[in-house]
C-alpha cells in the first residue's frame, strides 16, 4: 500500500511524453487530453456507461462505484486481493492455454495478469470493500483491467472486449465464487510470509539477544504486581521470546487450511465448466509462482461457503496480539519512570514526550504496538462474525473478512519490526536501580524458611515492612539469626532454580 | 456437577412426613414414598412420559430435559427468568380474569404464580439455557408447574390438567414468543434495579468519601505510565467517581426501553388471541407488582423479533466493565509493592497471599473485579451475536441473551459491592511514599518554564536526571537561580489547577 | 479523505507557478524546484531532521513518520480528527487572545486553523493511528502546520517558528493529553450530525413509507424460521421501523457525554498552566463553531484518563449494527429466489449478479449492510479494549479508539443510504407469491381453535400436511365442518390484532 | 440458585448414622448432630475462624466465601478444574515421595486425592470464579480439603494441620501460581478428550452418513440466498462434513501447547524450593494418570505469566462455533415450512412446537446450537481480554479464563451430540420438494450457454422469470431450439463436476 501511495505521487504526471511501448501501461502515462475531457462508453448485461477514458476498467466498475458509496478510498479493497488477483489470473491464463485458449490472447492476459500483481495498475481498482458480499464486483474490476490492458497489447480498441473478453477469456474456467476466496488465500498467505512472519522473527531475535544480554541480572519477581520472590532480568525475557516463539508457530499451524484453494470450484463448488484438472493446475502454478505450497482445496463446498480457514488464522493473530499486549505492557511499566515508577529498564528515547514536561521520555513503541494488539483483537471479532453467517453455498462477507485479517497481519508485522528497531534492541537494564529494589525486597524472607521456619520468617518480614527496616536488621534485631547468618542463607542467585 | 445436582433431588425428602396444608407447596415437602417409587404418567401432543412424582412440572419439561442434555446444572434458565415468570403469570391471571377467567382458577393461578416468584419452587424447573431458542419449552415449565401446583391447591390431580390446563388457564392470552421476552425484561429490570445500580451506589459513594479524604495530599501524576505533573489524590479518585457516576447514568438511560413488554403480542406481534387492552393492563399490574415503571412495548412486532434493548443495556454494561477494569487497575499499580511497586496506596489485607512468601498481600479484589469485566465484555459479544441473528418475527437466542444479560449484570453488581467493602473503604495514603516520590519528582521543573525559559528547565531536568539529583541542587549549581527562588517557584500545591 | 485522494491526484504538479496570494496556502501550488530537491532543515528537542520543503509540517512530524512505519497510508489519521483539530485550534486561539495571545498572532493562526478545518491542508498530516497513544504526535503535527502557515501567512520564514511558535502559541494552554481528547469528541459528533444521523433517518423514511404501502398486503408470519400465524407486510416492516427508529434513539442518548470537552486539562486534568475560564470559553466557541452542544467536561481527570464516553456511543452503535442486520437479513430472505426461495420481496436489480448465470440479482446491498454489522462489531470490541486499558492520568488507546469509532459511524451512516437509495426504496411486494404461500398455510388452523376445538384443529393440519392438501379439503372430508364455515372462521384478515 | 444451593447443605444429612469406614469420606455421610451444631474452629494467619464441621476445608477457604460474596454457586470455580487438581495433587505427592515425603503421609494424601479426582467430595469446594486471579484460594481450598481428609484416613484430628499440613505436605514443592496453571490445562485437556472431541467425531460421523444417503439427489444450489445452478444433497453435506473434520483438526493442533505443565515453576517459574527433576516427573505421573501427553513446560515463565496456549485454543474453539452456526443455520433454513420455507429437508419432530399453532414443529436443536456458538464467540473475547491482561511474573485472570475454556468445550461437545442424536441422524430429503425446484429453476439455462451463446440464454431466463413460465416452454416458443435439444442439454445430473 506504501508502494501504491509513493506510486501515486510519483506518477501522477500530466508533462510525460513517452513513446509507446508496448509492454508498459499506457494509462499509467496519462495521455494528454484524456483526463481532462475524457470518457469512453461500455456496456454490462445492465446498459451502457461512460467509463474515465484513462482507466482500465469497465462497466460494471464503474457502476460498483456509483452503487456503493460507502467509506470511501480508505475502505478500498486492500491492494493485497488485487495483487493476489493478479496472481490467479495469470495462472488461470496459462492453465486455461493448455486446455486450449489462443495462446496470442493467453499471452496477452498473462502480461497483463502480470502488471496487476505488480502494482502497475493499482490506480484502475477503485471498489471499496462494502460491495456485493461475494466480492464479485472486485472480480470483475479485475477481468475488465486485464481485458482492456490485454486488448490495449493487443493493438485493439479499450471497451471492444475484443479480442479480448473480461468473462470468457479473462474469467474462463472461473467464477467469483471461486477465484474471490482463492485470492483472499494468496493475498493472506503472502501477507503473512511477507510482512507478518519476518516482523515476529525480527522481535524474536532482538528478545532472545537481551534475554542472553540480561540473564546475569538478578532482580525482584512481580507476582499480583506485588513484590515476590527473585528471579533475572534474562529469565523474565526469555518468557517474552517463549511467547514470540509460539507465535511464529501458532500462526504457521494455521497455515496448512490457508494453502487450500478454492479455485476450480466455480459457482457452487461443483467445478461446473471447468475441466477436469483444472483447480489442481491452477494451484501449482500459483505454489510455483508465489513459492508457497498452495494446493487444490479438497472440498471446494467448504471452501465457498465458510472462511473458516481464516477464522482461524484470525484466531491465531488474536493470540499473538494477546502476546504481543502482555509484553509491551510489561516493558512499558518495568520502563516507567524516571523517577516516580518501577524504573528497572531504560527505554530508548525516540522523540520529545511532552510540550510541557521538558525531558519526558514515553514508551511510545508499546503504545503503538497495544494499539496494534487492541485492533487485532476487535478484527477478529469482525471476521468471527462474517464467518459465522454464511449462507448455503456462499459466504458473502468475504471482503470484509479478508480486509480485516490482512490488516491484522500487516500491523502484527509492521509493528513488530517497529517495535523491535525503535524498543527492543535499545533497551538497557537500570541495574542500579534493579539491585537496589532487590536488596530492600521483603520476599528474600523466603529464604530463611528452612533455617529458623515459615513462623518466625513472617515476623521478620512483617516487623521491617512495619518499621521500614531491612530484613537483616530486623532478623538480628529480633535475635533469630546472626549477620553472618543473614548473608549466608539470603542469597538471590540461589534462587534462581530447583535444587 | 451433576452429581451435586443429583443430590439435590435424592435427599430432599425421603424423611419428612409432613401434614397436607393447602397455601404450602406440598412438593416442597416430600411425601412419604414418592421419590422412591415415584412417577406419574403425563402426556403431551407427542405421546406419555414418566415424570417425578414429587415435581410439578410436566411432560414437555421433561422431554426437555431429555433432548437438551447440554451443560447440566450450572447452564440452568437463571432463577432470575423464572421468577419473573412468576410474577407475568400472576399478572395475565389477573388480567385474564378481569376478561373473564374463572376467578377461582385465577385465585389458585396465582397463588402458584406467587410461590414462583418468591423463589419456592425453584427445584421445579430444571431446564437448561440451552434449548428452544424462544424459550417456550422454560415457559410451558412454568406453565405445568403453576397448573399442578394450582390444580394440588383446588384438591385435584397432578397431571390431571383439570381444573387447571397449562395452556388454556395459565397461558391464556399468551404466546412463548411474548412471555419469554417479557419475563427477560422483569428479570433484567429487577436484577439491574435490586443488585446492580445498589452496587455501584455503594462504590460510588465509597470512591466519593476516598476523593474528599484524600483531597488534600499531593501526588505525582503519570501519564503514558511515565512521571508527569502533580495531582491531588483526591484529583484522582474524582475520576474514578465521575466514572462510577456515570455508569449508573448509562444503565439508567439505557432502561426505559427495557421497560417495554412484549405481553400481548403473543405468537408474531399481532396479538392474535387475546383481548383488546390486555397488553396494557398486563404490563400496568406488573409495573405495580414489581414497583417499576414497565409500559406496553409500542411495537410488539420489534420486541419478539430483535433483542435491541438488551443488547442496548450490555452495551451500557459493557461500558462499565470498562470503567471498572479502569479503577481496579489503577488500584492494584498504586498499590503495588510492598517495596519494588509504586505503592503510593495501602489497601486492606484480607487473606494471606502467599503460602510460599510470609507477609505477601495481593489485591485480590482488584482481580475479582478486573475478572469480572473481562467476562461482561465477553458477555456482552455472546448478546450481541444473538441479538443479530433474529430472524423473520421471532429472534430464538432468547435464553442465552437473557442468561448473559443478567450475569453481567449479576457479577458487576456483586463485584462492585466485594470490591467496596473488602478493598475501597479500607484504602489508606502512604503518604510518605507518595510525599517522597512527589519530592524527588523531575516533572516539577515544569514550574520553572515561566521564569527561567523552557531550554533551562530541559537543561536542569535532564542534568538531573542524568546525575541522579534533585531538580534544586542541579538548578542552582547550573546558577540558573537561587534556592530560595526554586523554593518559591516550584510548589506543587499551586499547580494542581488554572490560575 | 476522498477529497485528500484526489487531490493527490488532481495537484501534484510541478508545473503550475502561481502568484503568491496570501490568503491561500501556498505549498498547495508546488513551487518549482521544492518536490524535486525540496528540503529544509527543521529541529525539535532531539535534533535536526530535513523537512519536505512542500509541507508544513516539522521536524517531529517526520520524526513520527520515521519511527512508525506501521500500516501505510489506508492507516493515516482519521481525516475528521485532522479537521476536528483546526476546529479546536481556531477556538483556542480566539480565547487566547482574549487571555493576551498577540491579536496578529492569534488571526494568522486562526487562518491557517480554518484552512485545516476547511480540509484545504489535507496532504500536511501523513501520520498513522499506530503512534503514540496519546496522539501527541498528531497534535504536534497540527502545531506544526498551522504554525508554519501562519508564518507563512505573516511572511516569515517557514521552520523559523518566528513569529508564530508551534507550542508556545499554537498549542498555548493546552496539551495534547487535552487537544487530542477533544478533538476526538468533536470529530465524532460532527461525524455523527452528519453522516450517522442523516443516514439513519434516510433509512427510516424508506421503511416507513414501505410500511404504509405494504398495510394491507397480508402475508404468513414466520417464527423460529417455520411458518406461522399471519400478520401484514407492513407489521412486518414496521418492527424494521422501530429498530431504526430507535437506533436513532440510542445514539442521540449517548451524544451528551461525547459532547462534553476534556480541552483546559492540559497535562493531567488539573488544567495546569491553563487561565481559569479558559476550558468553559474554548468549549463555547467550540460549540458555536460546529454548531453542537459541546460543553466542557465537569471531571478532566475522567475526560483524559478514560473514553467511557466513546466506548459508550460505540455501544450504540454496535446496537444500531445489530438491527441492520436483522433487517438487511430479513429482507435478503424474503427477496430470495427467483424460483427456490421465499420470493415475498422483489428487490431492485442494481449490476448483472452473475457472470456465469444469466439474469441471476443478488441482494448487494443487503451484503455490504450486513459486512458493515460485523464491522461495526468488531470495530466495538477494539475499542472496548483499548477503552478499558487506560493507566493512571491517561488512556494512550486514543488513536486507535477515535478511529474505530468513526470508522463505524461513517460506514453505518454510508450504507444506511446506499441501502436505502438503492434497495429499500425500490422494494416491491410480490403479492402473488404471497398470497400463494398465505392460503397455503396450514397455520390458519389456529382460526379454528375457538370453533372445534385444539385437538381437532391439529388433527385438520396434520393431515393436510401429511396429505399435502388444503386445511379446507381436509376439514371437510373429516367432517369437523362445512366449506362455508371454513370460509367464515378463517379469514386472515380478522387474524392481525387482539378482538 | 443460592436456596437450591442451601439445601444441599441442609438436607443432606440429618438422617444418616453410618459405621466409620476409613477408605470412605466421613463427612459425606454426615455423622449426628454435625450439621447442626456444627462448627469447628481453624486458623490461618489472619486468624481463627469457625469452619463447618461437616466440611473438610479450612480457614482460608471459609475466609474466600466471606470476601467473594459475587454470583452464587452457578458461578463456583468449575468441578473439572477440582478433579484436576486432585489428580495434580496425587502426582506431586508421588513424586514428593520420590524426594523423601514420608510415604505414610504421602499415601494417605494420594487415597485423599483420590477422592477429589473422583467427585467423592465435590460438596467441599464452595469457592467461586471470582477471587484471587491466582486461583490460590482455590488452591488452599484443595490443600485443606486433602489435608483434613488424610487427617482423617491417618486418624488424626480434623483442623489440627497434624500429621498432614495443607501447605507442608500437601502443596509441597507447590505455588498456587504453578499448580492453578497445570490443573487448568489438565482440566481443559481432559474436557477436551471426555467431551468435545467425541461429541464432534459423533457429529461428523452422523454428517458423513448423510452425505452418503444423499448423494445421488439432485437439487438447486444457492449463492448469495439467491437460485444458483445445481449440485447433490450430498455435495452439501458435504461441506459441513468437511467443516467438522477440520473442527477436529484445529482443536487437535492447539492441544500440544495446552499439554504443557506449569507445575515445577513454583512461585515465579524459577522452580524455587522444587527439586531438579520435579518438575518432569509431575508431568510425566500427570499423563499416565490421565493418559494424555502431558509434558513440563519448556518456560515456565511464560507458563505462569501468560495463557496464550489457552487463548489459541479458544481461537480455535470459536472456529468451531463458526462452523457450527453456518452448519445449524443451513439444516434450519433448508428445513423451514411445512408449506412457505425452502422445505428441502425435513427435521425430526422431538417436541410440540407451539401451543397456539397445532402441528407446529421447530428446529429446536438448531436453535440450541446456534446459541452455543454465539456463547462460545462470546466466552472467546473474555478469555482474550484476560489472557492479554497478565502483568509481569503472573496472568492473574486464571480462574475467569479456565471457566470460559471449560464452558465452550463443554457446551460444543453436548450440543454437538444433541445436534446429532435428535436431529442429525433423523433428517430426510423431501425429495418431492427438492425435484420440483429443481425443475422449475432458472438458473439450469446456464447449460445453455456453450449451445446458444449466452445473450439468447440470459433472454430465455428472463422471459420465463416474467412470464413466470418454463425455462422449456420459453426456450421453443423463442424458436431457438427445439424440445428435444433443450431435453439433451439440459441435464441437471451433469452439471454436477468440471468435464
Amino acid at each position: 500500500m506504501f508502494r501504491s501511495f509513493r506510486s501515486v505521487q510519483q506518477l501522477n504526471c500530466n508533462f510525460l511524453n513517452l513513446q509507446k511501448v508496448q509492454a508498459k501501461p499506457k494509462l499509467l502515462f496519462c495521455t494528454s487530453g484524456m483526463a481532462a475531457s475524457g470518457y469512453r462508453i461500455e456496456r454490462d448485461t445492465f446498459g451502457e456507461l461512460k467509463v474515465p477514458a484513462d482507466k482500465y476498467y469497465g462497466a460494471q466498475t464503474v457502476r460498483s462505484t456509483m452503487n456503493f458509496k460507502i467509506g470511501g478510498p480508505s475502505e478500498r479493497m486492500p491492494i493485497q486481493v488485487i495483487k493476489a488477483f493478479g496472481i490467479l489470473k495469470k495462472a488461470a491464463a496459462e492453465v486455461n492455454k493448455e486446455f486450449g485458449l489462443d495462446p496470442k490472447l493467453a499471452a496477452a492476459i498473462i502480461q497483463a495478469a502480470e502488471e496487476v500483481s505488480a502494482g502497475k495498475l493499482d490506480d484502475h481498482f477503485p471498489l471499496v470493500v462494502w460491495q456485493t458480499g461475494s466480492g464479485t464486483q472486485t472480480n470483475m474490476n479485475v477481468n475488465e483491467v486485464i481485458s482492456n490492458r490485454a486488448i490495449e497489447i493487443l493493438g485493439g480498441t479499450l471497451g471492444s472486449k475484443d479480442p479480448v473478453h473480461p468473462n470468457d477469456h479473462v474469467n474462463k474456467s472461473q467464477s467469483s465464487n471461486d477465484t474471490f476466496p482463492t485470492a483472499m488465500h494468496i493475498a493472506v498467505a503472502t501477507e503473512v510470509h511477507q510482512v507478518l512472519l519476518p516482523g515476529l522473527q525480527t522481535l524474536h531475535s532482538a528478545l532472545s539477544a537481551k534475554a542472553e544480554e540480561f540473564k546475569d541480572i538478578i532482580k525482584i519477581g512481580r507476582t499480583h504486581t506485588q513484590d515476590a520472590v527473585p528471579l533475572s532480568l534474562g529469565q523474565e525475557f526469555s518468557g517474552y521470546v517463549q511467547q514470540v516463539k509460539y507465535s511464529i508457530e501458532r500462526v504457521k499451524a494455521a497455515m496448512p487450511r490457508v494453502y487450500e484453494l478454492a479455485a476450480g470450484g466455480t459457482a457452487v463448488g461443483t467445478g461446473l465448466n471447468t475441466r477436469i484438472g483444472f483447480a489442481e493446475k491452477v494451484a501449482s502454478v500459483v505454489a510455483s509462482l508465489t513459492g508457497l505450497p498452495f494446493v487444490t482445496a479438497p472440498n471446494k463446498f467448504e471452501a465457498l461457503a465458510a472462511h473458516d480457514a481464516l477464522v482461524e488464522l484470525s484466531g491465531a493473530l488474536n493470540t499473538v496480539a494477546v502476546s504481543m499486549m502482555k509484553i509491551a505492557n510489561d516493558i512499558r511499566f518495568l520502563g516507567s519512570g524516571p523517577r516516580s515508577g518501577l524504573g528497572e529498564l531504560v527505554l530508548p528515547e525516540n522523540e520529545p514526550g511532552s510540550s510541557i514536561m521538558p525531558g519526558k521520555v514515553n514508551p511510545t513503541q508499546c503504545e503503538a504496538m497495544t494499539m496494534v494488539a487492541a485492533q487485532v483483537m476487535g478484527n477478529h471479532v469482525a471476521v468471527t462474525v462474517g464467518g459465522s453467517n454464511g449462507h448455503f453455498e456462499l459466504n458473502v462477507f468475504k471482503p470484509m473478512i479478508v480486509k480485516n485479517v490482512l490488516n491484522s497481519a500487516q500491523l502484527l508485522g509492521d509493528a513488530a519490526v517497529s517495535f523491535t528497531d525503535n524498543c527492543v534492541v535499545g533497551i538497557q537494564a537500570n541495574t542500579d536501580r534493579i539491585n537496589k529494589l532487590m536488596s530492600e525486597s521483603l520476599m528474600l524472607v523466603t529464604a530463611l524458611n528452612p533455617h529458623i521456619g515459615y513462623d518466625k520468617a513472617a515476623a521478620i518480614a512483617k516487623t521491617a515492612h512495619k518499621k521500614g527496616s531491612t530484613l537483616k536488621a530486623v532478623a538480628v534485631e529480633l535475635g533469630y539469626l546472626s549477620e553472618e547468618q543473614f548473608d549466608q542463607w539470603v542469597k538471590p542467585s540461589e534462587m534462581l532454580g530447583p535444587k
